[in-house]
């Protein structure tokens, strides 16, 4: 309901909403193609009021990815509890919603280029690797990665951020075989170094006892047993 | 045997000699840290001549990627004879070659930033994960990849360059073991999408009906095995 008198917010507050509509805005295209009078608009004030709280769309745009990749990270943290598969698969499901929710601006971000590749920027986009390499640990239980182990963890990630990066193009396979198929990569990964290294063929075993006949981590193993003979 | 009398070079054999020199300094330091004071010293050239074949460091920047572009793609070049594993296997000698020779610029190239990340550098990052793509699917004597293929093969391309950047920053796995260690992955990532598509289950057994018993990929499928026992 509208009342005719627009209530005055205060500066954090704007700023807040400012930076809502702007991640909104920037989540759906590329930020070279959204400007300030666009934002402005979008938030009912005029482009100066804009410049008042932000000098302008590139601090705006860093303060809409900071709350991205908060919101991203905040996606990572899944109880300890339960098969580890599980836990994964679950923790995909979230990583696609957000994926999905930002498309647009998830693939110019990732892709790089002038208009996003900021050391700000830059620097966010490692934050959000580094939580999910450090929940990824969390739940191995492990607290100091081997070189090998540092390299499966961070190798998957990046498969993780490309295979959302290619879903994003024309969502041609569905999301929830991806995301299956995401929780058995790891798997896949984390096997292949074993077959190269004993720490790992050590983890891997930790990794899958506990692992339910009917998880993930199973399934795969018993298909690729098939698929082998 | 220097003769005092120096040749006077033509402008496309001096534009190429630039290339190779800035190539060189780019290879070694991340793109902002090389300046054309020191590029047109190492040429043994003025600063003023340099500017007389290319407008900018930009510009030279690019040409160096764009002979570096040609040069890694041209490595991905691998006859259609043997076995599919061993020949993916050589391609990743020629591949780390590369990314030994050309290491802190690799990494600044890849991990983008405002210094590197201009849309033509882009389209030729692109055109090298596209060279390495045809390849791939000429090899697997592909022409038309289903969605679940094209997956595969893309986020498997980026799998091997973030192996390749981390790697990079200490060398603490014997590059050797990343080789054989990303055709397994390969086969891995393939093997899991089969689990998942008829067609890719197709695939997956052409590409290792061939392969001899002690050949990469039967290596890796009797040790998974092994290790599920």
């Amino acid at each position: 309901m509208r009342t005719g008198v627009r209530r005055r917010m205060g500066v954090e507050e704007r700023r807040q909403q400012l930076i809502g509509v702007a991640l909104e805005l920037f989540s759906q295209r590329s930020p070279d193609e959204v400007s300030i009078d666009e934002i402005a608009t979008a938030a009912g004030i005029s482009r100066p009021l804009v410049y008042h709280y932000f000098p302008g769309k590139l601090s705006l745009y860093e303060a809409a990815l900071k709350r991205a990749s908060e919101d991203l990270a905040s996606r990572f943290d899944e109880p300890h509890e339960g098969p580890l598969g599980a836990r994964l698969l679950r923790v995909m499901g979230r990583y696609f919603d957000f994926v999905d929710e930002h498309g647009p601006g998830f693939s110019a971000l990732l892709r790089g280029g002038p208009a996003v590749g900021s050391s700000a920027t830059n620097a966010l986009i490692d934050s959000v690797r580094q939580a999910a390499y450090d929940q990824i640990l969390s739940h191995l239980g492990v607290t100091e990665a081997s070189p090998r182990l540092e390299l499966v963890v961070r190798s998957w990630i990046s498969l993780a951020e490309s295979t959302a990066l290619i879903w994003l193009e024309g969502r041609r396979v569905p999301r929830a075989e991806l995301e299956v198929q995401l929780v058995h990569d790891f798997a896949a990964l984390a096997a292949v170094s074993a077959v190269h290294d004993e720490d790992m063929a050590e983890l891997l075993r930790t990794m899958v006892k506990d692992e339910p006949a009917d998880g993930p981590f199973a399934v795969l193993a018993g298909r690729l047993i098939a698929l082998g003979s």
